[in-house]
């Protein structure tokens, strides 16, 4: 097979990728290792940037996100008993959009489908060669055959645990990361949202976050131990932690149910330099994960997205290679930003385990700072909204 | 003897507190257990706050310091060849006053003497007793021969290692502490200054600050090892070290010559709460320690005084005990946040031992995104300038 664009990966950020191009009459081949069923399958954040909404508006899969969306103003900060708000609009002018990434995804798909966009699924053994020539081919298997594209360009959209990364050798490469001492344990389920914002909770017991996906849907988060299964934690021992990490006030009115999914994720802030190398290019979590305080992983991968699609955008229309060559320097300028921004928000809301006296003092220091400083909230919503691509 | 106000510490928050006094009639006594000459030696911090600024106006000892002080409207900060300056003046329309501490004490010194203000030097065996009574005392030694003044209230304005602190019993006491893994290893020259306004520089060497006191004197420092000694460091190999860390085109204009002093301090963020203890007030020092890195010290020291100078007058003017029951919650609300941002500021600039490449990239990030963001600009230029009283 030939095509322009191979892209490794049916997340996001490679069906985003593909459908952009495909607006502008730019072939692809999306690839990807698992079945469409377990993409779908798979529960990830849901607060997407203004950048985010325009790129789904400019490939056209923006109409069930605005009818059923929530564009979220603000959120609720609060520490103990104490609550402040960060007003994204007064700061910014800009809101966020709360859809969940698996509604996305589906948009995506079914946008791919309707233009006839090629999709492999189930493919094994997908192996990058002459990326750093001039004629990339992409070679896998599916159902016991092995296949071949040639291709004028190579997207990365494969995820941490992908062969893109990978294809890159050890020497170019260099990596950095910092993995947290703690996980996420996240549940779902049908019973109304605390409230309408989302609520990110430093408590003296860890963190807690309460968002939403609709009015009957909502999505709540504990700051657990690393050692900790899903299975140890009863619903009813989920909500009463819960309960505890959050304002009483909120406590007080919190809607509980049963949980219809329940997992826990580690945290993980990683950024792998460069996100070029010849004709492969990185997106998203292949080049970089943030840990999911502040809601910047998709987006990060949506602005990444963003400059390779104007990348090649202008490779074709324009005959020019400055988009693609400058791909990595100006992904990574935004990537850094973001991975900031999360590691701060972070460090602001969580336990530690080695942390002393003082760094909580600090903690609650900065949490107050937030809370009476103008130019800070402004700072933070400007981050949290989305720095400009 | 007799007085309305004990002040234990002849430095400049003892100092400005009795001169403040005085101007409101109400009386006090100065203990200092070293020699005027001793603390007049101590080579300190040299970048005054406005709010510093007002209370040496309102006590009358600003007249020097307004024709010989240096207005300083913004600073500049670098990593590696990269600098950008944040504008005080143009983000919160105030300016720092680079005028060293030693000159503040001077003019308060000259101040207290001219109005015959009481004050013992060389005094030892300081002790506070029945500061938790209406009638607490202050008994010493000068000259061999032990003296007692009863007072209304006692000021512990003698530092870190003071009786003041200690006198308040350890169950009520709650201190937290971060001590920094390196030193400032600084130096005075007659040299002009390399820059009208300070530099702060990050380097892969580690932090530098170039600092200035008037148009033939510079202060310059530079992150050291705590097992270094200053005679360890020739004047030669601190310039060229200090080279080595600023951006390249300040280090080919800089002037050198031979250090009149040089000496090495640890890095430290010290704060104990309560600040009141019955009639005790601690006050600067006494209280808590800030690490050098954005000249908070002295201001900290200043903000402590305005407080309890205008709790005092509210005892003895109002017949009040307002301000004096609230001294210690709005003295260190205040404190907190200077800590937090010589803290933050400190982490942003220095080299740690333990530092990652992960954590070494959040260092430039964070300095990118403040070159790059008006609003963490100006949350930058409001906590340098000096946070409200």
């Amino acid at each position: 097979m030939k095509t322009q664009v191979a892209i490794i990966g049916g997340g996001p950020s490679g069906l985003l990728l593909s459908q952009l191009l495909h607006t502008r009459g730019i072939q692809s081949i999306v690839l990807e290792c698992k079945t469409k069923e377990y993409v779908l399958g798979r529960i990830r954040a849901g607060v997407l940037e203004r950048g985010l909404v325009d790129l789904m508006s400019e490939a056209g899969v923006a109409d069930r996100m605005k009818k059923e969306g929530y564009p979220h103003e603000g959120t609720l900060i609060s520490y103990g008993d104490e609550e402040f708000r960060i007003d994204f609009a007064g700061h910014t002018g800009r809101s966020v959009m709360v859809y969940g990434q698996t509604e996305v995804t589906r948009d995506l798909y079914e946008a791919r489908e309707q233009s006839g966009g090629i999709m492999e699924f189930n493919v094994d053994n997908v192996v990058i060669e002459g990326a750093d020539t001039d004629t990339p081919q992409v070679t896998y298997e599916v159902g016991g055959e092995t296949r071949r594209i040639a291709c004028d360009f190579v997207a990365g959209c494969d995820g941490f645990h992908g062969v893109s990364r990978q294809t890159i050798p050890l020497d170019v490469r260099r990596e950095y990361e910092k993995v947290y001492p703690f996980g996420w344990l996240g549940i779902l389920s049908e019973t109304p949202p605390l409230n309408h914002e989302l609520i990110y909770a430093n408590s003296g017991r860890g963190f807690a976050l309460c968002s939403m996906r609709n009015e009957n849907l909502s999505r709540y988060y504990i700051q657990c131990s690393l050692s900790d299964k899903p299975e140890d934690w009863t619903d009813a021992a989920f909500w009463e932690e819960l309960k505890r990490r959050i304002p009483s006030k909120y406590a007080e009115k919190l809607v509980t149910g049963p949980s219809i999914e329940k997992s826990i994720a580690p945290l993980r802030s990683f950024v792998t330099e460069p996100m070029r190398w010849g004709r492969l290019f990185l997106c998203g979590d292949a080049a970089h994960i943030v840990p999911p305080t502040g809601a910047k992983g998709l987006n990060t991968a949506a602005s990444d997205v963003h400059y390779l699609y104007n990348g090649l955008r202008d490779f074709y229309e324009n005959n020019s290679t400055d988009g693609i060559d400058t791909y990595s320097t100006k992904a990574l300028a935004r990537v850094w930003k973001a991975e900031r921004f999360s590691w701060w928000f972070s460090s602001l809301m969580h336990r530690y385990p080695d942390q002393s006296e003082f760094d909580l003092k600090m903690q609650i220091a900065e949490l107050e700072f937030l809370r009476s400083n103008t130019a800070a909230q402004k700072a933070m919503a400007e981050n949290y909204v989305g720095l400009p691509y």
